[in-house]
């Protein structure tokens, strides 16, 4: 059985989702949201972020992380602050000791929902689907998706 | 006394200085470069940066820190690397109680060396005078160069 924690990060919301998955069947263990104000500081953010995603690793205690690949859009402020918030939630992995995989946004809906262009809400029920459980936030589904990615990738022999 | 961190965050290096100013006089404390090898996994090395970063910061106790407003270049993909990086260094203030103060680049070339678009070579051979000590790495009197910006900015009534 391996412990997987998938984590879509952001500088006002980061999603993560904690799944087990026994070379066979996935099953959903937790997932959640955690949001930083805009009108808090910066700094207050960024160690809202790293407290909180390190206080969810030691209680879900992941054998492996997974994330997006490097998404760059066209905006490098929009960029900027999406990489702040990376940062920090790979560096809680690291700190600790949870290794982490990335995988390409298509990568991650082919393996959900079948193909690569699929639509946001079509993850959003796909995952559900797949872990039996109801996922409100689109940020924890997304956060669930790259978990499912992972076990997909870590097992040839997967579902 | 008010002892000051300027922090110049980036994925490859880090620089990092601290001074230490009484309101009048401006004096060097300790400089330094935090290197993350580019062959080095990603979250080894945001993590390295966290690790390294925290330990300066225990060692020389800052009151207060400093770093360069945001700075966003044509090129997403290294806002989103110099966002990973920054993002890291902001997280280790707030999670060792150091207040931050950010400063738009032309403000701390504009205090160093009296204009806002300073060389950077002369930000350099002005750090040096300044704090009368020998910078040889180009991100640790940038990061220096942060630092007395915030001390001058610190008061009003200052040098």
């Amino acid at each position: 059985m391996t412990r997987i924690i998938g984590i879509d990060p952001g500088l006002h919301v980061t999603g993560w989702g904690v799944i087990d998955y026994d070379g066979l069947r996935l099953s959903h263990v937790a997932h959640g949201s955690i949001v930083s104000d805009s009108s808090t500081e910066l700094s207050a953010r960024l160690g809202g972020i790293y407290r909180k995603l390190h206080d969810v690793l030691e209680k879900t205690s992941p054998d492996e992380a997974s994330i997006e690949n490097i998404f760059v859009n066209g905006n490098p402020f929009s960029s900027l602050k999406l990489g702040m918030a990376r940062g920090v939630a790979i560096c809680v992995t690291n700190m600790m000791g949870v290794k982490l995989f990335e995988y390409a946004p298509n990568a991650i809906k082919k393996t959900v929902v079948g193909v690569g262009h699929a639509f946001k809400d079509q993850v959003t029920t796909m995952v559900q689907t797949l872990l039996n459980c109801n996922v409100v936030k689109q940020d924890a589904a997304d956060a669930l998706a790259v978990a499912i990615c992972h076990a997909h990738h870590s097992n040839p022999y997967g579902t």
